[in-house]
């Protein structure tokens, strides 16, 4: 497995693998590597040749107020991961590397980006799209692998390559959840014992909701007050929001019809957890 | 001469031409080739081996109140200069092919994009830099042409294609000039006969600040004063702004000292002119 940190050794790398035919695998992650990142990974392995996994905490998308630098960065660990999962080439870099001095391009996905987390979190996705996006120029893989946990970024960097002609595949692959049915995530790990146990709350509510549609229900505002009222009961959880919209456009919706995204965020502390349900109906 | 309107078979051809180890030069354009194109076509044509023209008036760049709908679209006489000169691909799609409906991803290129022009014209700069990258990643060129008359845009484009990790390598040619020094323009055909009289000013007031600067004139006020006299005694002119700035950054000077850009707009009635002038001190 090679590791770089320069842009020029990554490239050289790429380049080597295409010219021997290979097609290439993108797994960007910001680290703290776990179960989630480790089936994109598989992913990855089975579907193409050469593995690219990038290691980078992307300081564009995160508020000032939030934990960019509390972040995990357990590197040698997420290294291990990646080897444990025959990766061929981890691009770690540094700050400087991605945004240097006088950098100041970026790309919105104007409408999309502003409304559930976005409208939480400002300036998110703007991040998100930007290094993700120079990401793919810099590596310029066959196929990128993302989860469905964050299914609003998902949507927005498949809008993206549509808008802007990039000729990458996106590949999205399952929430992948521990045995009591939370959404793995590298922010799980600030959870106190009450808020771990009490975080099974999205989960459930989106069980329930999963439940009331398969038994007709197909007024979007009852099931927002289910995961409003389940998260209202739960000790300790603050919601952020609780939203039935559009999977396509993530406009709210009145009644669920065709491709239907379930997405709640609720806070523990300081603690901001995300799941979500896609729902064809 | 391939001449192509949609997506695919600009792909397909651009890459036959580079199975068969061509490189491949882009000269992105609105059409009303002027003398001005066919410079950059000509440099194209001699540097690399397949030579893209892209016509296309793009509308994200032209604000509500100009000059969209009366832009001049002479594609008849744009296919026979493209034809003369030689170029390989001409790619000019309609309007829903480079914004398909939803649409809604745009490339901001901070602090460039608002002064000098940018400042006249709210959301040029996120039109040009838009289409641009998006005629970058579908046609994918080894170079792509551009004139230095647009020296904001080049500014523009050259810190989105350093930022975003671009591979294209930008080659910008010198402004070509009618025989009295105006600065070819597709716009100059909208002047009347007294305005193109009076729009010599331009290139006027920058030969002036040369000589000026050339005996030592180093204060960058001194300089702009020069231009907007130059202008106020111009009958039917009406200055917009006459800018000293240093030429990465496009912040006003106060000294002229490294590489400086001297740039002016001038209104005649509705046609804004543009001309510049780089300064090595």
């Amino acid at each position: 497995m090679n590791v770089a940190s320069d842009i020029e050794s990554v490239q050289r790398s790429v380049r080597q693998a295409r010219s021997r035919g290979l097609t290439i695998g993108l797994v960007p992650t910001m680290g703290a590597l776990h179960a989630g990142h480790v089936s994109l990974m598989r992913a990855a392995r089975e579907e193409t040749d050469y593995v690219v996994v990038s290691i980078f905490v992307n300081p564009t998308q995160f508020g000032p107020a939030e934990d960019f630098d509390r972040y995990p960065r357990p590197l040698d660990s997420d290294l291990m991961t990646c080897q444990e999962n025959r990766v061929d080439l981890v691009f770690h870099p540094d700050g400087k590397i991605i945004y240097p001095l006088g950098f100041q391009t970026f790309v919105e996905v104007k409408g999309l980006q502003d409304v559930l987390c976005g409208a939480s979190r400002p300036g998110h996705f703007r991040g998100v799209a930007t290094v993700v996006l120079k990401l793919f120029n810099i590596i310029q893989p066959d196929v990128a692998y993302f989860g469905q946990k964050d299914a609003q970024q998902v949507r927005i960097i498949r809008r993206m390559v549509g808008d802007l002609n990039l000729s990458v595949r996106l590949a999205v692959c399952p929430i992948v959840r521990e045995p009591d049915g939370l959404a793995i995530s590298s922010r799980n790990q600030y959870l106190d014992e009450s808020q771990r146990v009490n975080a099974r709350a999205l989960f459930r509510g989106l069980e329930e909701v999963r439940e009331r549609v398969l038994k007709g229900e197909r007024d979007a505002q009852t099931i927002r007050e289910v995961l409003a009222s389940r998260i209202a009961t739960t000790p300790g959880a603050e919601l952020d929001y609780a939203a039935v919209v559009d999977a396509d456009t993530l406009k709210p919706v009145r009644e669920l019809k065709g491709e239907v995204l379930v997405a709640l965020a609720v806070k523990f502390g300081a603690t901001r957890l995300i799941d979500n349900l896609i729902l064809t109906v």
